[in-house]
């Protein structure tokens, strides 16, 4: 799909830049979603794609656009920005919140609410409080270690259904589970065998449900890497992809994308310059970028890619220049004598973040290359 | 100083808690700035604390009602905050951001701005665009290695102050420095030294500019670590220690503080206990509690202390339980037996964080134990 950009415009969004801001591509973001929507057509999966990433209304109704209906937050607050937008059906694919119910109740009765339950204390409790109708997905751990029933616990997920089930307006829908430990991998193969496992795992607990008394059951699992790297997605219902729209340089050292495939970077004024030090001092630091990193191609453990405008998007990455440390203001990027030779005090340097959710999260909006701003979730 | 508190009332403020939030304690924050404002005073230097760690009006009018009236932000847009709330005297301590220049001009006209100035790159500059008087402190590099004109680097100081005094609207106050040095020490003795050095070096840079025809130079020094653990501060002409109005556990590490004076906390729901991997899972993860740790004295990686609160503010901190690691939204905590057992689903569990600055940057504000509900600066 070839991409147009105006530069002339981008120019203009750029020099009106003053203080570190994340500039969002468009065309590429649009391209991220259009692609994911199509391999799970083609794999026949639902597409709930997560919103954790972006946070945003406006990025939102690009995948509308794309055809998705239903979606997946990380938390009540933000299911209810996003049905504050007009969206209807939402999971909150986190171990349900006990002390937001009131909340989950007033959210249930505007749109259809998919909770995460996965133990018998949430389940009871759910049971005992809900006031309108709610879907719950159970949340099975498949080898990620982090919350949910573990794969071979069969007999407390059919106890958390049949206490599910003790409620009428509890609707068991299915499993799922965030098969985290797909980030370990750094090959298409071990993504694969990961992806290949949690199925099976997701499978063998709903035999145990189903042969328990509870039928129809969906299963539901796919992040970035394994939906980026696997080409046939059967054998899930569902998939909940979210950091794909944006990627990341995480996900490059994944192989889950390529730096083509960048969304966002964050726009950082340069403040010093330090030839001496071999150093470039931005403003753009822990409470603009995170202290997210990762470690890059040339083994250094960096909190995002250096990027100098030159009419191409987010490419070429500068790769004798990466983001060292940070302050809570400043980003302290190492670079050899000929980058430093490029910059001057008052420029702006472009960072491609490690973590793109953390440094959305943190600069809560932004632009985009067209000049269109947007914002983001609060909150206050 | 006694401190009072209503544990009926604070029960009542924790009870309405239905998502992470920071929570403050008012009487020990108050405590926190009588004892630094009194330390100054002693001291004989101005105080002009530094607000980047708690960036709320509320905090902010404590230290006015401590008879505060000149302050330190780290951008130019946390000072327009503050601006907006009556503060005249702002020092912006970060390299001077040139692609604010409009802004700089507003905010220079409506309150005493001071400006930090380190290459003759951005005194030229600001000689040449700004519109109304300002303050310019050089900053100076007396060891931390991160900007500034480096203490051995007397000419170039010099070539700057000559390059600022071209302007007729900037007037040079004099030599700022932030000793982060500091933070790498663990003893007294240390931090004595670190002090001692930054003072020495801060006025060989004064004397060479004296030498040089400028004349009535402050020196501006003095963080945390430094201003809580030496007793006199006398040799510099102004402090601007910020953290101590919360202090976190780094600051405990550092001798800085103890956990009695501990200021915030950020309260999580429990979502999950997980007996057989002696683990407790909060809501509260890497956007709330930010990816920073210290070294605990048990020598393990935490992203924050642990406290179950029993009615007396955030003693005693639980030695057998810390935040172990974080996703977005999910706090891992690792507990004993004892403590897993005294939680349930639904709880709160306190977390004192790792990094105080960045905890509070990201909740973006809170409630006091008194309830009183409080605000952020924000980004947008």
């Amino acid at each position: 799909m070839a991409l147009e950009y105006d530069n002339q415009q981008i120019n203009q969004t750029l020099a009106a830049i003053t203080v570190p801001t994340l500039i969002l591509d468009e065309p590429r973001c649009k391209r991220n979603i259009a692609r994911m929507a199509e391999k799970a057509r083609k794999s026949g999966a639902r597409f709930r794609p997560h919103f954790k990433t972006h946070q945003s209304h406006m990025v939102g109704r690009w995948f509308r656009e794309a055809g998705v209906t239903a979606i997946t937050t990380s938390s009540l607050r933000m299911a209810e920005y996003f049905a504050d937008d007009g969206w209807d059906d939402i999971t909150v694919a986190f171990p349900v919140n006990v002390r937001e119910i009131d909340r989950i109740n007033t959210l249930a009765s505007r749109i259809r609410l998919g909770l995460l339950v996965e133990s018998v204390e949430s389940a009871a409790f759910l049971a005992q409080h809900v006031t309108t109708a709610a879907d719950i997905w159970l949340e099975a751990d498949t080898g990620y270690g982090r919350t949910g029933v573990g794969w071979h616990q069969p007999e407390l997920a059919v106890k958390i259904a049949q206490t599910i089930a003790a409620s009428p307006l509890l609707t068991l829908r299915g499993l799922l589970s965030h098969a985290g430990n797909a980030y370990a991998a750094r090959d298409q193969d071990t993504i694969e065998k990961t992806h290949a496992e949690t199925v099976s795992r997701l499978a063998g607990l709903r035999d145990a449900l189903t042969g328990a008394g509870f039928s129809e059951l969906a299963i539901s699992s796919g992040d970035t890497p394994t939906c980026s790297a696997v080409e046939n997605l059967s054998g899930v219902d569902e998939i909940r992809p979210g950091n794909f729209v944006y990627y990341d340089m995480m996900q490059v050292m994944i192989g889950a994308c390529t730096l083509d495939d960048l969304v966002v970077a964050a726009a950082c004024p340069v403040v010093s310059i330090q030839p001496d030090k071999g150093r470039i001092i931005v403003y753009g630091g822990v409470v603009h970028l995170s202290r997210d990193t990762y470690i890059d191609a040339q083994g250094r453990t960096s909190h995002g890619a250096v990027v100098l405008w030159t009419g191409d998007g987010w490419l070429p990455v500068v790769d004798s220049a990466y983001v060292a440390s940070l302050s809570q203001e400043h980003g302290i990027i190492h670079a050899d004598a000929e980058v430093i030779e490029r910059v001057k005090v008052g420029d702006l340097v472009f960072v491609l973040p490690a973590h793109s959710c953390t440094t959305a999260d943190l600069l809560k909006g932004g632009v985009t290359l067209t000049g269109e701003p947007f914002s983001m979730m609060t909150y206050t």
